[in-house]
């Protein structure tokens, strides 16, 4: 396999065609941003980590029965996927009170939720990812009525298994967001990441946070929870 | 009929305990408030124009199958309506783009929805009356799930007739917020008003703003915006 020309640079990675008609070269970035790129750092180590709990994550769901765009692992930092065409919504999985939500809608951070809450987001930078419903969705015409709740149905499924994962290594899945694209065959496909960087994750003892929250708030060294996290799903450091 | 005690008071009414059990009296105020109460001016003449517009269009909905909380009117600017325990709910139908949604979507003022959009904002003054989708609805025990769907087919239905009273008048509905209530039978009803400061009306030709938007953003005298809006569906000036 030959990595070809960039496809597209993210603000976490970049994404390049390969010699193989569909299957896409994926390269982990080492750059964190937050608040829709308001706060920017460079931090060594964070591109290695994602992929590898990433790569790690997309093995896991898929022997959980959950497909998704990944291929397999090339290398500390890099990983094959299959190329697939992004909805542009973000699907947001909230099972403890946390971030956004807490603020919008005047909760305390740590309120267990009894009932798992999806939330779709517009996937436009410009905007600011702003809340939407399924109406807003039918509207824009971002996905069809059936794919709406094929989105919302993965992503229960997806929060289930998670949960049972982290709860093996002794930390809360407070909330992810994740990303879902069609295949060429217009099938709905798991897509993105799941690192620290998109999830929530609370240590269920000492309640300290080994997610992007480190970055965002000033919390310490973010590659330190990272790597927690990383080698508690039993990855290699 | 004798009017009691204050119950409560709102930016645009004041409501009343009756001599008579579940009948409260309410007198529309000639305050109009905007951005959250942030623009706030006496307009005289306004409250009476509410009521006239609200009673109309509540005897109007009625005559359509449409029950709500309206029991009579009993002067230019008071009327009696049936006491209603509020859902803290307020639910907003959308038939052309503008205001809120235009700038949160990034879409342009005036675009024509295909299928009507019905969105959920929580009735909370201090949050800004957030968008909620129905699993915060959920979450919240803000309404039932059967609720919900009783209070998205009202809505809709409501939409369906007001379009139709406006098309006679040659205005377009081009958006309303409204407020449902539970009866002691826990039956949900249609409550609070229903006038030029919760819709949005455009003349069809000329596409003048006749609605509150007239006091938003200082377009013009707003009572004779609203005078226009209540001679022509028939009401006494």
């Amino acid at each position: 396999m030959e990595k070809a020309q960039l496809l597209y640079e993210g603000k976490a990675k970049r994404l390049y065609k390969t010699d193989e008609q569909g299957i896409l070269w994926v390269e982990y970035k080492d750059s964190a941003t937050a608040f829709n790129g308001e706060k920017k750092e460079e931090i060594s180590g964070k591109g290695r980590l994602n992929n590898q709990i990433t790569s790690l994550l997309f093995e896991k769901l898929k022997a959980n029965g959950i497909a998704s765009h990944f291929v397999k692992q090339l290398s500390d930092s890099e990983q094959l996927v299959r190329e697939v065409s992004i909805v542009p919504i973000e699907v947001v999985v909230r099972n403890i009170v946390a971030g956004s939500m807490a603020k919008r809608l005047g909760l305390e951070e740590g309120k267990e939720i009894e009932k798992p809450v999806v939330e779709f987001y517009l996937k436009d930078d410009e905007l600011g990812d702003p809340l939407i419903t399924d109406d807003h969705v039918a509207m824009l015409e971002l996905a069809t009525e059936q794919e709406v709740t094929v989105l919302k149905d993965k992503a229960r499924k997806i929060n289930e298994v998670l949960i049972g994962f982290f709860q093996e290594i002794g930390v809360d899945l407070v909330d992810f967001k994740i990303e879902f694209g069609r295949d060429e065959n217009g099938e709905i496909l798991l897509a993105d990441e799941i690192s620290p960087d998109t999830c929530r994750l609370w240590d269920k003892e000492t309640k300290q946070k080994l997610d992007k929250d480190v970055f965002r708030r000033n919390l310490g060294n973010l590659t330190d929870a990272y790597e927690l996290i990383l080698s508690r799903l039993g990855g290699q450091n």
